[in-house]
């Protein structure tokens, strides 16, 4: 049969053990963020139906999708591109029954059907915290801080990396005193969102359409570059846009409730940031780079009515994704992963066994058998070799801890074990080995 | 909008923090156990080229894979149904550069299209465990010690389940003195692995269009019926199909690397075990449960040809897959999960602040943050009463190690920390207390 050669799919990723490593090292510092601040670990299947995300995000979003249905089958299905919608689902599926509040976090993988660039794959891992059941600035704070906590623990700091808040409805209230109409927020939000994508033009050509005065269009813009410190709140941003404070008063609810969680240092407002999804009804936030490198970290907000779209009862909700492919770039261009590619993240193993004469092997298997069961990570040789010096070699490369050398001694019941970090060298009887590694 | 609600896909699960923590604990036996013997953990893409697929198993695999295309391109895809194709491609691109042997495991999902039913999923995470490069029955036999290994930690022991062994290789060598022709091997293999699923009259009109004489067929139904201890080897199992043991050295060979470490008890011949799969090529087993409940909780084998297969240099492969779904009703049945549902697995809060008056609440969000900035699991309660009482009985129902509460003391310095296990209850300076608590 001739021989052909397979890639992985285009904007996936094969993880070798190092490269995995680094994954999990991300992964690691998520999932203590959130055990630490007493959220609980959800999972949902891989593919939904269809339904559930055209009913969320219109049917704009089966082009972004990878759908499918089963050979025979009449049900459309979707890889997931988000967790919302399951956990939305999940929520409603338990009515009223879950403890109040709920507070999930996931990590999962999810998948999207675009061109794959820098920070963007087709299929990456992300970090979802939800808080529900709870509409307080603490909700929001406490979910901020949660991602804040995570990137402390890889080592960022303030300096590095911002996150960015808006408030949807003082947002609302401010447009309005700028001279956007009620009926046009919606648009003057999609518009505010997708500037980035669109030539001054367009911009105007969509301003037009929405009916906006070429006076909002400029408040709209002004708004949209206006950032300001986290402590200068309503007043400070008031001051910025020319308007009254009136309508912003939860900027300075959740000013407090951050500066309570200690992590105001971390946070700012930029009111250009809005979040391009619809379903969001409060307090939106981006993480990004500090100098405005790269994609977003991370994005969030507070979805009020997302549950009772997919037909549970009236939830409060609060929470962000944070995918690991944007924050892995910033990490490396901060020198915050180790320079080897992950080899170092690699579990070490306690013990490398080695059999200076081949009349030792049945003995090391019964003791790679023993320490095993003990719970120890034990490594041997597969060589054919006997030279210790070199074996000891191959024990250092893996990075184990000690050795234990199987050699003439055994004869009398004693073996040497070996401190890889330390190099002292010790001649241990049989009999205690056991005790003595696992001590 | 008028409410819908939706469903997770047929065959698919949603998990619930309990039922996760459930799962969690069945991938933490997987996981230490693989690292314990020095394997590494990989993974791959969730979907791979349909053709990867194919070129394995044959066009008759489609109608088991969930495929698909992206809108607008042209490429197949499908969600991957098991890992050792991705496994070998990965192998395969890193042609010889890997350091041998090769020790990988990998803790992903897989996806079937077939109709669910008991211990069989259209979505289920399977471990898998593979060792290339090697091609002796030690690689055999340490593979399998691995598989034992995370039962053992899961609380089975051999007399809940067995390891059921056979070798393809040595049973063609049985089958041929046994009268079946080298030509008549491969089909006799398949009729061995389809034969619980044909009926007589079926199984009959199989052999003849294989060309099985009469007698040929009936050595074959002996051979699938015959079970042996581990220890008889060889000269038992020609004993039992009256043959000579010429041809059958491998089953010695196995026998013996598998009692060097220790997991004999586990162990048994079976040669009704082939394995589905056309790919293996030498040892191959299935773990069940004793009584021969439930399908197989795991199987693998040895498949030499498959990297080669997807454009890799020759490799010698033995490995395995173990789901979690059959596993699972398995530790279920035997008593060897929690009868609470998992709850019990979830993660213990550290630290329950308890705020006895609202005007502490700024003191208890700082101390969180603090506490959790040390590594602490720490919780508090949404509820607006102050009782202390009630408090203490949220804080027990969390399954907190401690609680410390925030009272009159305060204004003197002080909090009480009330140890939850033991009952006990001291006053401790707030300057001493994330001191004291992370002691």
């Amino acid at each position: 049969m001739p021989q052909r050669t397979f890639q992985a799919p285009k904007g996936t990723r094969d993880f070798y053990p190092a490269d995995l490593a680094l994954r999990r090292h991300v992964e690691a510092a998520w999932r203590s963020a959130s055990v630490d601040f007493g959220f609980e670990e959800v999972e949902g299947p891989t593919f939904e139906h269809l339904e559930l995300y055209t009913v969320k995000s219109g049917p704009g979003i089966v082009s972004e999708l990878f759908s499918f249905r089963r050979a025979g089958g009449d049900d459309d299905y979707a890889l997931r591109p988000e967790f919302t919608p399951t956990l939305a689902r999940m929520v409603a599926a338990r009515g009223g029954s879950l403890p109040v509040p709920v507070k999930w976090f996931a990590i999962p993988n999810f998948f999207r059907a675009e061109r794959p660039q820098r920070g963007r794959l087709r299929e990456f891992t992300q970090w979802n915290v939800d808080l529900l059941g709870l509409d307080t600035p603490d909700a929001d704070a406490e979910v901020i801080a949660v991602a804040a906590l995570a990137l402390e623990r890889l080592g960022l700091r303030p300096a590095d990396v911002r996150i960015k808040l808006s408030h949807r409805g003082a947002m609302g209230a401010a447009l309005g005193a700028m001279g956007v109409r009620p009926d046009q927020v919606a648009g003057a939000f999609e518009l505010l969102d997708r500037r980035d994508r669109l030539d001054p033009a367009a911009i105007r050509a969509r301003a037009t359409e929405i009916g906006l005065s070429d006076a909002a269009l400029q408040s709209l813009m002004l708004a949209a570059a206006t950032r300001i410190p986290l402590e200068g709140g309503a007043a400070a941003i008031a001051k910025a846009l020319g308007i009254g404070a009136t309508g912003l008063e939860a900027i300075d609810a959740l000013c407090a409730a951050l500066g309570a969680r200690g992590i105001a240092g971390w946070c700012e407002w930029d009111l250009g940031i809005v979040r391009g999804l619809a379903y969001y009804t409060g307090s939106v936030f981006e993480i990004h780079e500090a100098s405005g490198a790269e994609r977003a970290i991370a994005g969030g907000g507070r979805y009020d009515g997302l549950v009772e779209l997919v037909g549970g009862p009236k939830t409060s909700a609060f929470g962000f994704g944070m995918g690991d492919v944007v924050l892995s770039l910033v990490l490396k261009d901060r020198g915050l992963l180790p320079a080897d590619g992950g080899e170092s993240l690699l579990p070490r193993p306690d013990v490398f066994l080695i059999s200076a004469d081949q009349s030792a092997d049945p003995v090391m298997h019964r003791l790679a058998a023993e320490l095993r069961r003990a719970g120890l990570h034990v490594r041997h040789s597969y060589k054919t070799t006997r030279n210790v010096g070199k074996l000891l070699g191959d024990a250092g490369k893996c990075r184990a801890r000690r050795a234990v050398i199987l050699d003439a001694g055994l004869a009398s019941g004693q073996v040497s074990v070996k401190d890889l970090d330390g190099g002292s060298q010790t001649a241990v009887a049989m009999s205690d080995l056991v005790a003595t590694l696992t001590a």
